[in-house]
């Protein structure tokens, strides 16, 4: 089944990287776009990329115009119309009409023009799908990240480390990690150095984080820690002990993947009931309409979307 | 000046991995040795080493005879010598003997059998050199970082992420990257996720951690920041923009460093009247006296040393 790729803020970077990808021949399985076919239009002619939109499956939003289009400027218009693109996506998806969607970043500000409620893109799809507990995996080429939580404060963050939400977070790293690896072997990182050293450093690890590994463990999944955080990256990447890595917050699993490969990560969504991937990157809107925006972000998305719904 | 090294707990790996590295001609300067000829005797005796000892500047401490080691196993003998050997070498370096002190790892345990108050290898060097408030700089070939905090807990780290403390720690990392670096270029990491997202995920950067930057910016001091986490690594060494990244708690300095150099890791005290490095591993008794302990850190610790002490 195809994939379906929403284009984001026409004010970003979204259009032309979607289009340099399919002029390099970079996607390649059957997809469809949810966009506006004359933003595209523009985009190819704008930066020459001499794309024929003919062949592409586009489904066309008819939200903006050409001239509506306001390369690298936050636009109220292009911040709504990028909405649509990823609330039909998501619908075709939930209608089982694709198989996973790809989206293309969206711009929070220029969304909350006419829509002051959004908080964000992941958001937004979660309830459109009934879903509002996702968490997201951080995927790259040489490694695989989940976080019990994300966007909040390093205070926020240990007090969010409980055993459901460790246990929860095993549970959804294990069912995509199923999707990607054979037998996968998943690791828990410590929240503290050393993984608290018994108890010295901390107690999170003994009061929260080991029962839950012990209970998914019981439940057959194949799961081990808590590992002590600055040797689990070096274990999982370079001695290939793990193929995924369940991180205590933020940081400690963004620290690794971007200085692996600040370009190419890809991120998953899990806990919906559709399959997604994000690319790793905002709209840029500084470089936005140039024609320079790498497109290793959307491809690595493209490609995990594939993996992820079963087309290896 | 030469350097001095200390060959640590005779039970673990030092003695292996100092008479390897003589043996491969790892250690190009000159040096001297605080610790026991016998066990020196022993270990290149029974590892077959043929190093010839007579040509080396052993300070004996005739602590150990040679049936006194226990390979691998603690031992409260071989744990109070090695305090004896950095308790001279530290001596030694405080009346200007040598030039600097390389450590090889001791067994806090075994320490602790005779010397209960015994807190670890650096406070011990701290205590004698009369300066409690030191932190360390953990350097590899791609990366220097330093900390605000290291042994806490995380929770603890974020309550010793405070203006003065961040202010030190500048001073300290400035300090020593001005031995290591020409000019060097220093970032600070921010605490929070995308460094608190101007206050949307924390606090810290704001209240604390920025003014300490500005401070040391308005003394002088070539630092920027707070940086976000997950960014301030790939700019260091992907870009090479920053020479050292002042990090905010042990594992957000610990993670990109040992991701990237496990086994060549280099501990520098920073804080002390004297220059010391050292390994940045332990007593490894579960491979001691196996002659297959790695070389690496012991010869960057040595490197550092000489370079930290002007001898480039």
């Amino acid at each position: 089944m195809k994939l379906g790729i929403t284009t984001g803020d026409s004010s970003g970077v979204g259009p032309e990287i979607l289009l340099k990808a399919i002029r390099d021949g970079e996607l390649r399985r059957p997809f469809c776009v949810f966009g506006d076919r004359a933003v595209l239009d523009r985009a190819n002619r704008d930066l020459g990329f001499g794309v024929n939109l003919d062949a592409l499956e586009i489904i066309d939003h008819k939200l903006m115009a050409a001239a509506d289009v306001t390369p690298g400027k936050l636009n109220a218009a292009s911040g709504h119309a990028a909405r649509e693109y990823v609330v039909s996506a998501t619908k075709a998806a939930l209608r089982g009409e694709i198989a996973a969607i790809v989206t293309l970043p969206m711009n929070k500000e220029a969304t909350r023009k006419s829509d002051p409620n959004f908080t964000g893109h992941t958001e937004l799809i979660g309830e459109i799908c009934g879903a509002p507990d996702v968490t997201i995996m951080l995927a790259s080429s040489q490694l695989v990240v989940t976080h019990v939580s994300t966007h909040v404060s390093l205070r926020e963050a240990i007090e969010r480390a409980k055993k459901d939400r460790v246990a929860r977070i095993i549970d959804l790293t294990h069912q995509a990690a199923a999707r990607l690896f054979e037998r996968p072997r998943i690791a828990v990182a410590g929240l503290n150095p050393h993984a608290g050293e018994h108890g010295l450093f901390g107690r999170e690890e003994i009061d929260e984080i080991e029962p839950a590994v012990r209970e998914a463990q019981a439940r057959g999944i194949p799961v081990e820690g808590p590992v002590p955080p600055d040797t689990v990256f070096y274990l999982a990447v370079a001695r290939k002990l793990y193929d995924a890595v369940v991180c205590m917050y933020h940081d400690q699993g963004h620290i690794p993947s971007k200085l692996l490969d600040f370009e190419g990560g890809v991120n998953v969504t899990l806990g919906l009931p559709i399959i997604r991937t994000s690319v790793d990157h905002g709209t840029a809107f500084d470089i936005a309409w140039k024609g320079t925006a790498s497109t290793r972000s959307l491809v690595a998305a493209f490609e995990f979307a594939a993996r992820l719904s079963g087309q290896q």
